[in-house]
């Protein structure tokens, strides 16, 4: 299916779904548009080049099947491209491919059969997950020119330059555009992946080739992530071996842990830097964003491209956020810490019970208030989860990137309480470090259970007879049918802040409790077996996400080490065996604590500063590149000299 | 003096001095390498190029004066070139310049009519300084071709690709090279500057004119931080007005001061972005910098340029770094510690000698400990800063910026702890709040008075027979002699580091004697016009120095700011006010303090990240450059695209 056929086109590439009563003249405008050659709505005069231009140049639209039964969407239409569109299309989104000599080069149409992959034709050169986010591209940057509205519909206004998929999506009319699955790529992949038992590790550069870059630095991240705690649940393993019961003796792991959790994320960040040069989306130039779908405002000119486009201004949404969001997200902060209170207060009134009173009846009702409490919880996630997407889409973000920030960066901080308040408070309050343990150990063994019934069994259970179909050889037409009708995958969101939940749960509190080192490694196995069980089966196909690191969530895994330096020095100052170098004075013992703290934060801080994020290696080859590029420049100049003599000479 | 002469050349620009014992073979040669086109000497095949170019385009190099007297020194060489020449190595270095439409882009000769400034043949279009930085580059890229070593020099050895200038200056047969001063030019700056007492600012873009953006940016950071430091010195003469006795209520002036160094250092990144902007080095590029002259190595080919060049295996570096330079590093600052410690031993000797027997003569005993202590640490300082330079040269590092990092790292650290290592120990570990004014109040006033007398008066007096010759209308023969006489400026190392120590006054410890504050500010008053003093009359004029910020200085001043969050809350935590609140248990003092500094640091943390360190119209102004230049590339493909269909035409 990947595979270019003899005239040069490829085979159906992505799905555009629109609405069932679409109106016939709006299908008729958006193919024409479709297929005509593409220009950028404001900038270029180049109704000249349309003709000059081969129709071959532009996308190949075509309807689905011919026999369209009865109460099915008509709607459908599969889009694809001439190999040539897409090699120049990789070229506009400057895509990075690997050069005769081995270094990463932006790929360019006229210097094509210097890339290595490049054989004849360019057949096979781009993955089929490049072909797709080059034609996402291009329906995304299908421009309005002189249209005023969507024909058919008065009401979805149309300005010259606007993106018309965008509008078409927020007014309801496209309902769906999503690429295709490759069934025989997907099935060796899934092979490889997941299917046979092994010792290996994930075949990560055929994840990145089905699945784009995004994706595949989760699981990297997810692989990296459970390999560094071999280490720690080794150690953890070793310690319950030979000595169960003395769980005091915590300082040693606190102090493991300090190290750890600030080694690891530097040795992250230069191996997602390793990966992401390979895959050539290190150095690749950001192309210029597109507003998001829902994004409103009045009709300017926006400063940078000049062209018309809705405008909103900061401060407005800057008000929003800080008078509206921020005090809402307080808010919700303070309750959920207000619950955790009463639980608390439950939890003495059941054991106060208990201990009066010490019968079967009483016994149950000490299970009541932890209960209780789950349930609250994961009630009021639910709730914010939704209020944290209507108030960051309320905020108006221009750009989808800034509105998953906001989004992120939201629940990110509700979630984090909501799992470690009641740890923190058991620890640094209650100082009850017995209960800390214990809750730590339900904590990670209940949502371990819930986790992998809820991600890999019940799923598979569910999926059992569409899984088969997907594996059958079915026609064309029946697989786009068939996934229209599978789940969207929402991003790795979710997967991501699991994976933020677990490296605190081991980085905070770990050293009073080394077997979680274990259970997260079991988790994390099992996660990446489910995880990619997932993907191959049970969601449409998601787009490539060409991203050369993992956002976001460095920053917030790195905020979480720097807590976790606190929270080990803290337990540390705590334990008995530190105390007893201080027994007559606290004040001091707690002065070399904070002391002590602060050195490692400098000290962490410095090293961040010290250890360069990107391998040598990788700074030589892009250093390479940027002084090749001055190179040419300066010689370019030259040739072009003696055309700039005879103009000065003219002048003079 | 900046006039371009009517047939299209500069006057002289840049002095080369070459030993008075030079061979005359030599300096025929170099003359002539000056002169005739300059080729990327590895690079380029540019031999044909040579002979194509006129003569007129390449630089111009006159001996000095007819008239030699003896005993003067015969080699010396004024280098200047044609405008044309000028403008094409503007473009080389990627020289940013003001376009017609008010922004900010890289000067291009082709394009030469659109820039706003540029009229007729482009005389003046290029300031003096520019001129110099270009012409110096011109004489740094000159490479060896084919010669093994300088003629007449069969030690000093060549290779294809070496820097002609750089080995001359290592084996000192070039002695001097500097750009010459402009008379006219400089007295109308200095009028400006400093010779009229004036209320309104210093003329910065007539300093980067002159001097360039690294030394403009120092005085805009002079006068911004003095200008930062009003509000303060306002607050510190009214507090001592009205409530002079009472300097226990120093919480106020914490956390002002708190708030305040944050405040600042953020608000001067997009202050300094916005220089740049405006002085075009911003976005500049960084041309690809040459090794320094002391630099040795292996011979080797270089991984980026492909050039030959002595190497130097970059763990070598790090072992010298890491096994002596830091454990030296280290034992200095115990040496410092403990000379202090001695001190404190002494002064309290000498007070309970004179508690003993007061008579006059124990009295001068109480003064003695801090003289020695003060000349001791006078004598540590230049001792440390001698071997500082012979470690960081011996560390043999490639580049000079490299150097000076590592070069000022050491200072720093070792003047911080010199500075404010005693007052850290009064404060916190006597917690004598009374002896830390006293001695802050000392310190503050003697450095300024030695300060005064040092940079101002004393080269003053010094200087006034040459100063009435600079201004007097003298022969170009006899400025370059003179010029030559006056003593090289180092950079600005010296003027930051004072800076940065009464930033560190300031910061950490001034809630406590609020006056620090108008101190500051009258000393940086003086300090403007000294500065402008000497930089116009005592020194060679120094080369321009493109620079975009104050590089290493921000972040030291963001590092004392940091230092400044956990002193001023510990300074909280010991007042008596807040004592008051906690009674009966210190330990809760303290938690609560920890806990607040805690706070404080993170959301200091959170508004570094989040005020965005270049303004917003600046922001726009550099998308917008972005933005044109990836389409216009793919405009330019598009045309080009007929081309490309016929080379796919023929292959297919």
């Amino acid at each position: 299916m990947m595979k270019v056929s003899g005239n040069g086109f490829c085979s159906p590439l992505v799905v555009v779904v629109l609405s069932p009563d679409t109106k016939e003249e709006t299908v008729a405008w958006l193919l024409r548009r479709m297929r005509e050659k593409q220009q950028d709505g404001g900038t270029l005069t180049g109704l000249l080049m349309i003709k000059d231009l081969p129709k071959s140049a532009e996308l190949l639209v075509d309807p689905l099947g011919s026999k369209v039964e009865e109460k099915e969407n008509p709607n459908i239409f599969l889009v694809t491209a001439s190999w040539q569109r897409l090699l120049t299309g990789a070229e506009d989104l400057g895509l990075f491919k690997e050069f005769n000599d081995g270094s990463m080069r932006s790929f360019t149409f006229i210097n094509r059969h210097n890339f290595k992959e490049f054989h004849g034709d360019g057949d096979g050169f781009l993955s089929m997950a490049e072909c797709q986010y080059i034609i996402k591209h291009e329906l995304e940057t299908l421009r309005a020119k002189d249209e005023t509205h969507v024909p058919g519909y008065a009401q979805a206004k149309l300005y010259p330059g606007k993106s018309i998929i965008r509008r078409l999506q927020s007014k309801k009319i496209m309902i769906q555009m999503f690429p295709l699955h490759d069934k025989e790529e997907l099935k060796r992949l899934s092979f490889k992946w997941y299917k046979k038992v092994k010792t290996s590790l994930q075949p990560l550069d055929n994840i990145r080739h089905y699945f784009g870059e995004g994706l595949a630095l989760y699981f990297a991240f997810l692989e990296y992530f459970t390999m560094a705690l071999v280490p720690l649940a080794l150690l953890g393993l070793l310690y319950c071996q030979f000595d169960w019961e003395n769980y005091d003796k915590y300082v040693f792991f606190a102090v493991f842990n300090l190290i750890w959790c600030t080694v690891i994320l530097e040795l992250w960040k230069r191996c997602s830097a390793s990966l992401a040069y390979h895959w050539g989306t290190l150095s690749r130039k950001k192309v210029f964003e597109e507003p998001r779908p829902g994004f409103h405002g009045i009709l300017g000119f926006n400063p940078v491209t000049g062209r018309e486009e809705p405008l909103y201004p900061n401060y407005k949404r800057q008000l929003r956020i800080y008078l509206v969001s921020l005090p809402f997200v307080l808010l919700c902060l303070y309750l959920s810490l207000y619950v955790m209170m009463i639980y608390f207060q439950m939890e003495g009134w059941a054991l106060m019970l208990y201990d009066k009173d010490p019968t079967f009846c009483t016994k149950l009702f000490l299970y009541i208030p932890g209960i209780i409490y789950a349930v609250v919880i994961e009630i009021m996630n639910l709730i914010y989860r939704y209020a944290a997407e209507f108030l960051t889409e309320w905020e108006n973000h221009r750009l989808e990137s800034s509105y998953q920030n906001h989004l992120v960066l939201k629940v990110l901080v509700f979630n984090f309480l909501n799992c470690f308040a009641s740890l923190f408070y058991i620890a640094f309050i209650m100082q009850d470090l017995v209960l800390l343990r214990q809750n730590l150990a339900t904590l990670l063994i209940t949502s371990q259970i819930i986790n992998q019934f809820m991600e890999a069994f019940l799923p598979y259970w569910l999926q059992r007879g569409r899984n088969k179909m997907m594996m059958m050889e079915i026609p064309l037409n029946e697989q786009v049918r068939m996934e229209i009708h599978m789940s969207t995958y929402l991003g790795t969101f979710d997967d991501y802040l699991e994976l933020f939940l677990l490296f605190g749960y081991i980085s905070l509190f770990s050293s009073v409790y080394p077997l979680a080192a274990v259970l997260v490694v079991l988790n994390n196995i099992t996660e990446i077996y489910s995880d990619a069980f997932k993907m191959c089966n049970l969601y449409k196909r998601p787009f490539s996400d060409p991203a050369a690191n993992i956002g976001i969530w460095q920053l917030a895994f790195e905020a979480m080490s720097v807590i976790a330096i606190v929270t080990n020095c803290t337990l540390i100052g705590m334990s008995p065996q530190v105390r007893a170098y201080f027994p007559d004075s606290e004040m001091h013992l707690m002065l070399w604590t904070v002391a002590i703290e602060h050195g490692l934060l400098a000290f962490k801080f410095i090293v961040a500063f010290l250890v360069p994020d990107i391998p040598k290696h990788i700074r030589i080859n892009l250093a390479r590149l940027d002084f090749e590029s001055m190179e040419a420049l300066k010689k370019k100049k030259m040739f072009e000299f003696p055309v700039m003599r005879r103009v000065a000479g003219e002048k003079e």
